[in-house]
């Protein structure tokens, strides 16, 4: 970086708004394991900012990366000695809550948790959670279309956002700060920014949508002996339930033998040899209600033998103690090293793919451990496989494992992750030559001189 | 049009694919009252004939415009004498149901009526509904992002729709038919021509998301006297039926007196001299439950003075009686000439909007009617405004008087129906510079030529 726009950079931000050391402590993924090797870090506190940075870095071909809570997991904030970090770490304030309108406004920088809680203190609720809550902006949430436990029944990050305000790599601020649930006057711009992981704009502030909080959750963990018996199993209990399911996470025995061993289990909720369990959880307003309607839903279910054992959580220790088996991800710690496969195909698609990819894998190395589990009423798989070693030769034979049998069946190697740069040579594998032009026709529109989180995603 | 063209054309269509008799007969909105100016209209039945007939126009310069049931309200399908019709009458084809993964594939001329009596057919439900359902396309529900009466609890058209095949200006076909709810492999292309009323592609087949079919309505229509009370009585009745509620339709005194004379009805529901009426309906599995647990809910609201009158739908027939109230847009028919708005705004701004926007007509001509009605949990309203007298400058006034006093109340000038021709001079009033700026380019990008419905929306 030239030391003129340097100079020109503290004087636009102050001394606090420029960090130069210490840096390389800094990491940039949710693995925690990857260095920041940007020189400068630049810390904004306003969308002014942000776009004269812009204005000044698009002057002098200037690269740079946005990072929110570096929680991702595609090496999507990963930079290069060249590049400039603008992070978000001082754009946290909440504007607004709008209680009659049900919408907050916010900066980009907040993290998820800030807004879960002020929502809640609101009586009302925003509708988006995932284990990174507490580090994990919203800003890096809509730039990744963040996922996570409850999409069956509000949608991603994009289904959240009413209204964006995004600096484009020029410096011009497009602000399209909607407030309302319908808008049809012209093209729906925000959408490009939503999960394009900050290659095309840079977002500063939302307008998010809020809804009603329903206080009562009511969990159970299930057993089925089939795959097949699980779409239909949820097609049952979204029907038996009345819309009111938020939760169906699968968890494959070879996750789940290994996880149950979470913090405060002793022994597992349900025994360890069915082949599949079923995380259900519905919400609502009503405990006792609710609780009966989930009852006869499952009493329906088991005696049509869609499953074969359950447990309902009498109370919120019980209900935690279910969900620390789903969530115990560092369970897979000891299999070390290991890639977290995070697909998404048609659930009629499932059953048969899983079956081609093991055996893919099996002819890499029998020995190697994969465990399974997901979002399945999303069409989304996370699948650990053990690498064995961590040469790159078998880091991309067990790629093409996985990502090889997803293209004839119209499945994407990314359901909610994205591709960063750890994806961004498999593309091509779940979209067409014609999608991918015109993914890279937006990337010259919108950032002619490919400033922006560049060589990520596709170019 | 070259004779050359036209030639080529009937070698690539045959003689049923192309209609140049009796098409000024047809008419090319939801009025009923357009003539269709082109002199040619191609019938496609593919999506590579779709494909071929753009690279045949998009070698000679040739415009086109697509139609898909013309029930649009915004002359988003007129035509001049120059301009071809690319119409989707025989692109009619359901493709495929798939139960377990609740997805229909569709070619993008099917009649809405036609998703909807399939997905039920199959013991599903697709989430889209409007009164012009029997001939408007789902191609055209998806180009103009459509809305209709259940969007507070499952989104406008563009939520419906998972997968999407356009093909584009230069006869490019994008393929983007994604199955699933979750898939993040770079910029999700779909977005872009969902709501963009066929200036950027023609959309070609679709893959739509089903749900659980809630067999259960419960209805009723409520009277409260002050528009503060509106806001407060939906975040009620959403906590209180624990996420049920499907829809919250506003009908103001204006409207309220003169629709009610509906079809089977001989006295009004609910007397006519309160200031505001909703209807509400939940949807939901078990009658006597839901039926309960309403009462409740407009118990605890007429308590709390949420609401001052209600009737309870006791029969399909009752709840058909009170949508015939709310949809009886007909009865607005002997104040025509009438301009009917279709605006949306925040909740919190609406009642002071409307004072101002009457203060305006009244400016005009005290003597003209407004009547109001409106989708209120969306923020959209459809305001009937009496012209008086149909002069281009009392249409321009009355236009301003209700488009002016939205733009500093971050309002729209199109909550659903779309700009077309129509709005298309007011768009700067709601969307910035930048945004317009970046719409230009986009339509730039995607249709240098300007063949694709030249004009309409932007230029
Ligand atoms: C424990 C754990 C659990 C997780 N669970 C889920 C889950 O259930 N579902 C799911 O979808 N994901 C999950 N993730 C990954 C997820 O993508 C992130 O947690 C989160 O959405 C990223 O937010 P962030 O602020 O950390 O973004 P970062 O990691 O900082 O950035 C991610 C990408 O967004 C860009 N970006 C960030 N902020 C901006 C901005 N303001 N403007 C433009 N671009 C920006 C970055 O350049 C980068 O490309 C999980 C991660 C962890 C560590
Ligand atoms: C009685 C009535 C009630 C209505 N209620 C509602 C309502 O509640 N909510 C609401 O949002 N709207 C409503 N509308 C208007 C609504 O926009 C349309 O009914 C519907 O969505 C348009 O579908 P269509 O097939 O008739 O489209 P058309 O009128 O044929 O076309 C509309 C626009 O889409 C484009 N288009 C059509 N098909 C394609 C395609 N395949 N590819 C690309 N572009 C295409 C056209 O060029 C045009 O710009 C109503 C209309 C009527 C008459």
């Amino acid at each position: 970086m030239s030391p003129d726009l340097l100079q020109q950079l503290y004087q636009l931000l102050g001394p606090k708004g420029v960090v130069t050391e210490g840096i390389e402590q800094r990491t940039t993924d949710g693995w925690g394991n990857n260095d920041c090797l940007a020189s400068v870090i630049l810390r904004p506190t306003t969308t002014q900012q942000v776009s004269d940075i812009m204005r000044l870095c698009s002057a002098e071909g200037q690269k740079v990366v946005t990072q929110g809570g570096c929680t991702n997991m595609t090496h999507a904030c990963d930079t290069s000695r060249d590049e400039l970090v603008i992070s978000m770490e001082r754009m946290t304030v909440i504007e607004s809550v709008d209680n009659s309108n049900r919408t907050m406004t916010v900066q980009s920088g907040v993290p998820l948790q800030h807004i879960q809680e002020r929502a809640e203190s609101e009586g009302l609720f925003f509708a988006l959670d995932l284990g990174a809550r507490g580090s994990a902006t919203i800003g890096g949430n809509i730039a990744t279309n963040a996922g996570g436990n409850q999409v069956i029944r509000y949608g991603m990050a994009r289904e959240q956002v009413l209204g964006l305000e995004v600096v484009l790599a020029d410096g011009r601020i497009l602000s399209s700060m909607n407030q309302m649930l319908k808008n049809n006057a012209g093209y729906d711009l925000k959408h490009l920014f939503i999960g394009s992981e900050g290659t095309l704009g840079i977002v500063t502030r939302a307008v998010l949508r809020l809804r009603s909080r329903l206080p009562v959750a009511t969990t159970a963990l299930v057993a089925t002996d089939q795959f097949s018996k699980m779409p239909r199993l949820l097609n049952h209990m979204e029907s038996a339930l009345g819309g009111k399911l938020g939760a169906f996470e699968t968890l494959w025995q070879s996750y789940y033998r290994i996880a149950y061993g979470g913090e405060q289990q002793t022994s597992p909720p349900l025994p360890v040899d069915y082949p599949f369990y079923i995380l259900l959880e519905s919400t609502g307003i009503d405990a006792q209600q609710d609780r009966e309607q989930f009852l006869a839903a499952l009493e329906t279910a088991m005696e049509q033998e869609l499953i074969c054992d359950a447990v309902l959580a009498e109370s919120q220790h019980q209900q935690q103690g279910l969900w620390a088996v789903r969530d115990n991800i560092p369970s897979l710690q000891p299999y070390q090293p290991i890639i977290l496969f995070d697909i998404s195909l048609p659930l009629s698609e499932m059953e048969n793919y899983l079956e081609e990819m093991e055996a893919n894998i099996r002819e890499i190395d029998s020995s190697l451990f994969i465990a399974t589990l997901g979002h399945l009423g999303d069409g989304n798989l996370h699948v650990a496989v053990q690498l064995g070693n961590d040469q790159p030769e078998r880091r991309k034979a067990v790629e093409l494992a996985v990502y090889g049998p997803l293209q004839q069946r119209g499945g994407s190697i990314s359901g909610e992750h994205g591709i960063g740069l750890e994806k961004k040579p498999y593309l091509h594998l779940c979209r067409s030559e014609v999608e991918i032009q015109l993914m890279e026709q937006l990337k010259k529109l919108l950032d002619p001189q490919c400033l922006l989180n560049c060589g990520k995603v596709i170019e």
